[in-house]
Formats: structure tokens, C-alpha cells, sequence
């Protein structure tokens, strides 16, 4: 910034490329454990180049591309005013603007930004950074008027001609709604290297990650998703084990638990083998590796869906995960139904939780609760579950339904009778009172190569405690079965309590012709 | 009601009078096991004089008084418009409108009613028998504007004369703020039985509980309380374990946990002692007895003061509690002073919890936590507490801060190094996951006869998780020590970290002429 004040070419040209002729150690980490300067690259430049995806997303996830996103565009404004030749705002096909379009879209209803990988839960779009953001984004950008609707909930505009602009936009009465909707974002400096995909439909917000590793901030969460509802969430993904700025908490620090819980797999709703986090909890290996889209489709908003393949998390492994939100006139609200393909060339154990949030209000199966609890492992995250609950899988079909903040919810998962079924709470070995004391219902799977998970989670139905009325409390599934798996194709069918019946059929190679039927 | 209806004075004397000549056993019990017909007495009057103090408080407390209202309002409505002549909204002293306002005095800063006794959390002024409640009191008492603005709120009317009154007051603009103040509310027909008194000083709320046993809803929580702040509870009161009208728990009644868990004394923020409740958990016993007013002062509202006497939850020791919401210049908002002073004939073991909710944020103790939880106890609600952490406690001050939406708080309490500290959360012994997982700090204190428990409450500063600023989240106590404690007067001594020394004088006895120094 100096730089340009001064108009001192020099130190503009370091800023922009780094400093000439210095080379770093490109094995040297940061405090964090990231790759300092993994590839040799320096300055304002290769840092547009490498963390952003041509889509705009960040490859640490949204809570720091918020963080990055001030000094990113503060300089890029100096630079857009001083040297207007270099067309910053134009630079990898107007990327940093694209960014903060992406990061908009990585929030949920309330403004909220998904906590992936590390992120803390709270932080939104009503942040400073995401003030400098919108006013420049409108003002730079296409002047697009949903902008203006999200300025005027921040209730703050830049004091420069972006934030003028803004004010005047409003003033002026432009402001449209910011409709989110379904969006799949690529990760990687070209876009090759996974992605997000959100799909959005009516209420409901799915968000599946099949992204690279994050960097420093990544987390061993390959194919995992958290599912909300207007805001709010239905399976939540943990975010990161940190009280940041409260100095008490070791410091406003990471706590060391954002290591042994926050980052493994198990602290994710995804599957983990053999009681091992992907890629060993390696972060060298991890960042070798993403997961691949296999596709994403959302033209048809009653069937929208994301799929994509993980081959490199367990070596010997494959895992393919299908989500999707489906609209269907016998069920009072999109539902989810996520097919998890599993194929391994050795017998494993897979561990597959659902991080609900809420109070139990009913099984299908019955259950025994312990009178003390015990931790489900010594190590990789397993270490901080306590078990609350053990039960073998009813054949068919499993089914668990939650009462969280006024609303009902319904997790039905094709289950056999090997199957075992745990109630885990978060909370042991944590010596500091770090974790939040959540629940979790796993499906443990062992002694199996290649399986097929599929579940369905529906949101029904209402209680208020002021009329002490219980609405629709009830799932709206009969049975859930896999009536086809191929190589080739996946079929579920979904029968409802009134015995009308659908079927689901994915892809799962060749997926540029892919079809789904419902 | 039909009886007025049809003008037939016979069923309308049964209505008010009961069934002429008939004698029911006065020691029959009801479902929830509350007894039938203690007193013999029956019919409309009766059902009057008996649950409602002067002050209007309704013995089983404001949830079920609400529940009770409706039918209480209608017929009353309805004699009142065809028998004038009974004065029905005059008899005793106008109890049924004054109790409209000691129900709507017992909800906190969002309307919702403290969850005393058998009480389920969400309760609300919302609830359509409030609608009634509100507009009858408008109508048939003194037209109080204040209750115009919870008529707007509530935004619905009654479809009658009074109905068409309140919503005429609100046309024409004449609603003020119904402003809730400090209440000491007695129990008993006679207001003889104790009470319920609420301290209120800018947004805390204090609700001290020295009530008779509340019939059959009457839990065995002699001199609790809770806290709230802006309508969020500091301390909690468990409220009942029963998920109403929810089908799938328990059918929607009361579960099991509700006598073995909720209605212990160890699930509320008072002395248990040896490990079993109020009058051994009897409510044959607990129905004989209330607690004594000491006294009750809210003229200075920068001392706020209660305090009241339970001899005979457990005979042979007399327990004192003075409860005082000071505000003072050097503190950020106004903070709770709380002394319970217990005497007894013999040593027994003191456990004092306080249920406080939200995530840990630092001690001034060393505490070791379990590698496997166990539960505190076997029977009166200890088999339902897990042991998460313990601690011996330092001499002088234990002191517990913790963060819970966007808050902190600290308990700082007198201790001494015999004294032991446990962290216990809710949730042992729970097979159908009935019980919510929240956690308490819990002062034990063995082989003691006569001993002083001595706390500070603060609320302090904030938490946000989009600035990510942490503000003023230490403790402003420096040290709390007691003073002076004889038959007669106890004085504790509050010094804060600037070093400024306070100190609160309470008078034991003879209270008639009690003074409290700040």
C-alpha cells in the first residue's frame, strides 16, 4: 500500500510478485502446520492465483477467505485507483470479485458462512471484511442489486466511492433480493481439485464437500455435508475447537482438541475405516489429494443432486457419495437422500455418524444405555466420543426421530441385522471443558468390502411449547430400500406411509450422461 | 355453564357450592397424585379461595396457573354477566383480576413463565388463556394500559365485550408498557404460606422460591431459584421432564424422570442435605409445611433484598437465605448476592449446585475430569448426575467463569479448603434420553453442623462471534468474605479488582426493623 502512495515502483513490484530473487524453503511450514511456500510462488499475484478456485472459492473454506478478504481487496482498490492499467478487478477472469459472490452463497439462511474446515460458528456476512466486500463487489462489479439488499441488512457502507455507491443504490431503492441458490463451486488454482456443492430448495440447504484438503485449515472430511434449515442446523458439521479471542481458552488460540476432535473424520458426517482418519490425519498426504465430482445437477429443482468420488482418502478404498434434495408432493418438505457407494479390495469397518442435534424422541430399534460412560476409542477423534447408547441394527430399516428447536426430524437408514447402531456424545478426555457436549447416532458397519449406505433425512412438522401442540411428529417413510447397485447404476426405492412409491437412480461411472429419476 | 345458560339455580349452586351432601375422602389422590379433596370443601368458590393467595399467586405455580385460568375466566365471564349480583370479579378481594397480574409478573423479559414446579420451558403470555386472561382483566378491572401492550403483542383478541375493549384501547392509543417490577408474592389462602419473590433490576431477573409444596406439581425445591438475564436464563430451574403432547415420549405425560429427576432437590440451585430431599422426597409431608418470609425490600432498587427461612424440609436444621440483586457503580450491571445460612443439630453433608448453562470458560481451581463418567449417587435424582470433573477447593474463593450466548458470567463463592467441588452434568440413569445434557458446578461440604454458603453471581461483558471480540470477560470480584455471622446479623464484604470494598449487612431476626447497607 505504501507503495502505491509513494508511486515507488519497486516496492509495488514486490508487493505484486514478492521479493526478487529470495527463495524460500518450499518444505518450511507455518505456525498453523501449512506449507509455507509449497510452490515458490510470491506476492499479491500468486496469492489470487493459488487459494481461489476460477469459481471463487477459497481453499480454506468460507470463515477465512472472510478473513483474507479485506487485505485482498482493500490493496486491490488502491491498485484498481493508482494503476488502473493493471485491470486487478479483471485479473484470472475477475476472480475477486467471483469471490465474493462464492462466499455469499457459502452462508445459511441468517447470513451464517458454513463452518468448513476450520471455521467458528457465528461468523457471517455481517462481519467489516464483508462490508468492504459487497460495497466493493457492487461498486467494481455489475452493480448487481441483490448486493444492495445485503448492504442494507449490514446496515453499513464503506466511507469511499464503492460505499457512496452503495448508499446512493439503496437511496435510490435498487436493492433486490440475494436469491442463494443451488451452486457447485470447483476448488483448486484451475478448478480441477474438487469442490462444494450446495443445493437449496425451499428451506432446507445441503452442503457437500469434495474439495481438496484446505490447506492448514483443512479438515480429513472427504464427501462429508451438514444439512440446515432456515438457519438452522439439522446435522451440523463441528467447525473448529477454538474460542477465538476469549483468552482464557488457551490463549483466544487453537485448542489442542481442534487436533484430536475438530479435524479427524470421525468429528464429520462421513465414513471412517477402521477407526482411521483419511489420509491418516496426514496433512502432507491429504494436500496431495482432492475428491472428483462425479456430477452435480440442479436444473430440475425437485430432483437436485451432487456426487462425487473419494479413491485416495483410504488406499484400497472408494467411496462415492450421492446427495440429493428432493421435492415431492407426498412429503411436507424437501428431504435428503445421500447414497454413500463403498468399495474396498480388503474387509474393513466403516463408521458412519450423524451429528443430529436435539433431543431423541423416538426409535425404531430398541437400545441399552450404560451406567457409565466409556470412551469409543483411544485415538483419532474416537478418544472424545463417549458411547450413551448400543443397539443392533433392525434388519431393513433403522430409524431415529429428533425434536430440535420446535421442528421434527427423521433419519431412516437401510441397515441390516450385523449392523450396530451407537449413541456417542462429545466430551471425553477433554480436560478443559472444550467441547460442546453433542450427540451423535452412529452406524457402525464391520467385517465388510464393499457396502452401500443410504439414509433419508426429512424435516416434518412443528411443536410449539406455547400451544403444546405436537404437528406432523411423525416420519412420512414406510421403508427405504436398494432395489439396484451396480458398477453402473444405484437404485433406491422410497415407499411413504400412504404406500406410494418412488424410485432413485443415479450414475455412477459415465456420468456425463447421467440420469436420475424420480 | 349450563346452568347459566338455562337459568337453573340448582346446577348453578352445584357449580359454585359442589354436590350438596356429598363427602369424598379427604385423603383420596389424584392421577399426578396430589390429593382429591384435602379439605372437603368443593365447587367454583371453593376452587377459589383455596390455590389463590390474596396476592393472587396460584399454588401449583404460573404454568399450571395459566392452564387454570381459562375455565376460572369464562365461568367467572359468564356469572358475572348473568348473576351480578355474586360480584364474582370482587370475591376475595378481587383474586381472580389479581392474579392475572402476579401471572403475567411471573414471566421473564420475553413473556415466557419461570418453569416453578412441574413447569414446561416456552410457556408463555402468547398462550390463547393468556388472551383471555388479559382482555378479562382489562375489561372487568381497571383498565391498566399496561395491558393493552401485551393485548398488541399477543395480537389477538377475545370475540366478546372485553375483547372489543381491549382492542378499542389499542385503537385509540392507549397502551403503555407493562412494566414488571420486583414482587414478593405470598402463598397460601390466607397469603400465610410463604411465596414467591421476584427481584428485577435492569435486565436481571431473580426468582426466589419460598413457597408452600405446590400440591402434586410441587417440586421439593425449598428456597431455590433462578436466573435470567433480558429473558435468557443465568441459572437455571430444570422446569418438569415431559415432553407434553408429544405421543412418542411416554404417551406425552409426565415421564418417570420427572419424580425421580425433576422434582428432587438436587435438581435445584438449594441445599441438599445427606443426599436426600426436601422432607425425604414425602409429599404427604412437604404438603404440611412452607417456607417463612424473613423479608422482602424493593424500595431501594440499587438493594434489593429477600430472604426467607425453611425449619422443616429437614428437621433439626434450619435453613436462611438472603437473596439481594445489588447494583453498583463499579460493577458493569447489577450482579446477585446470595447468603444461605444453614444451622443444624448435627453434622451432615451440604451439596449446593448451581446449574449454570453454557460452556466453561476458566476456574480459579484446579479440577481433574474422569476418563469414564459414573454416576454421583443411587437414588433422590443423584443417579441421574453424571460426575464430569472434581476438585478440592482453594481456601478463601472458588470462582467459575462461563460463556453462554454471547455472555459471561462468574460465580464466586466463599469456601474453604474441606470443601470439595464436583462438575456433574444431567443425563445418567436416562434410558429413553428424557433429560436435557446440561451441567452444573456443585459445592459439597461434609461433616459440617452450622455453616455459611456465600456467592456472587455476576453477569459480564459480551462475546461476539462476527467481531470476534471478547469484551470485559473477567470476573470483577476480587474477593467475597465473610464479615460477621451471629444469630443476628451476617455481613459480607464484597471487594472488587479496583480494590473498592463493599459491604452487605443482613439482619437474621427480628426483621421487623432488618437493614442492608451497601
Amino acid at each position: 500500500m505504501i507503495g502505491l502512495v509513494m508511486d515507488d515502483q519497486e516496492l509495488i513490484d514486490r508487493a505484486l510478485y514478492g521479493i526478487k530473487g529470495l527463495k524460500l524453503d518450499t518444505n518450511k511450514k507455518d505456525d498453523d502446520g501449512g506449507f509455507l511456500n509449497k510452490d515458490g510462488k510470491a506476492g499479491f499475484l500468486a496469492n489470487i492465483e493459488e487459494p481461489f478456485s476460477p469459481d471463487g472459492y477459497y481453499n480454506e473454506g468460507p470463515y477465512y477467505q472472510r478473513y483474507a478478504m479485506y487485505p485482498f481487496l482493500i490493496f486491490a482498490e488502491g491498485l484498481h485507483n493508482v494503476k488502473p492499467e493493471l485491470k486487478i478487478f479483471e485479473y484470472k477472469e475477475g476472480v475477486l470479485l467471483k469471490s465474493i459472490n462464492a462466499l455469499l452463497n457459502l452462508s445459511d439462511a441468517d447470513g451464517d458462512f458454513f463452518p468448513l474446515n476450520d471455521g467458528q460458528k457465528g461468523m457471517s456476512y455481517y462481519n467489516d471484511a464483508l462490508v468492504t466486500a459487497v460495497d466493493i463487489s457492487y461498486h467494481f462489479g455489475t452493480q448487481d442489486p441483490g448486493l444492495l439488499s445485503i448492504a442494507k441488512e449490514q446496515n453499513k457502507v464503506l466511507l469511499d466511492d464503492s460505499g457512496l455507491a452503495v448508499a446512493l443504490g439503496i437511496k435510490n431503492g435498487n436493492e433486490e433480493p440475494f436469491n442463494k441458490k443451488s451452486i457447485n463451486l470447483s476448488d483448486g488454482p484451475k478448478g480441477t481439485q474438487g469442490g462444494v456443492a450446495i443445493l437449496r430448495q425451499d428451506d432446507i440447504e445441503l452442503v457437500f464437500k469434495y474439495a481438496a484438503q484446505g490447506s492448514s485449515h483443512g479438515h480429513y472430511d472427504k464427501l462429508s455435508y451438514s444439512l440446515y434449515e432456515k438457519g438452522e442446523e439439522i446435522l451440523q458439521d463441528y467447525g473448529l475447537a477454538r474460542f477465538v479471542n476469549i483468552e482464557q481458552k488457551g490463549g483466544g488460540n487453537y485448542l489442542k482438541e481442534n487436533k484430536t476432535w475438530a479435524k479427524q473424520t470421525i468429528a464429520h458426517n462421513t465414513v471412517t475405516q477402521n477407526e482411521t482418519s483419511h489420509f491418516n490425519g496426514k496433512y502432507e498426504v491429504g494436500s496431495q489429494h482432492h475428491s472428483v465430482l462425479n456430477y452435480f445437477s440442479s436444473e430440475n429443482e425437485k430432483v437436485q443432486v451432487a456426487s462425487a468420488k473419494e479413491v485416495n482418502a483410504y488406499p484400497g478404498t472408494e467411496m462415492l457419495r450421492t446427495m440429493a434434495i428432493l421435492k415431492d408432493e407426498d412429503f411436507e418438505k424437501p428431504y435428503m437422500l445421500d447414497i454413500m457407494k463403498v468399495t474396498s479390495d480388503k474387509a474393513n469397518q466403516y463408521d458412519f455418524p450423524y451429528y443430529f442435534l436435539g433431543q431423541v424422541v423416538e426409535t425404531n430399534f430398541e437400545y441399552q444405555t450404560p451406567k457409565s460412560l466409556n470412551p469409543l476409542g483411544t485415538k483419532n477423534g474416537y478418544q472424545h466420543l463417549f458411547v450413551e447408547g448400543t443397539a443392533k441394527a433392525p434388519s431393513d430399516n433403522s430409524q431415529l426421530s429428533w425434536l430440535n428447536k420446535g421442528k421434527f426430524y427423521s433419519l431412516t437408514s437401510v441397515t441390516n441385522t450385523n449392523d450396530e447402531l451407537l449413541f456417542t456424545r462429545i466430551g471425553a478426555n477433554d480436560p478443559g471443558f472444550n467441547l460442546r457436549r453433542e450427540a451423535a447416532l452412529m452406524l457402525r458397519r464391520k467385517n465388510t468390502k464393499n457396502t452401500l449406505f443410504v439414509s433419508v433425512i426429512e424435516s416434518h412438522g412443528s411443536y410449539s411449547p406455547v400451544s403444546e401442540s405436537a404437528v406432523n411428529s411423525n416420519s412420512n417413510i414406510a421403508a427405504l430400500k436398494v432395489v439396484l447397485d451396480t458398477d453402473a447404476y444405484t437404485a433406491i426405492q422410497i415407499t411413504n406411509i400412504n404406500g406410494n412409491v418412488k424410485l432413485f437412480i443415479t450414475a455412477n461411472t459415465e456420468t456425463s450422461k447421467e440420469k436420475n429419476i424420480l
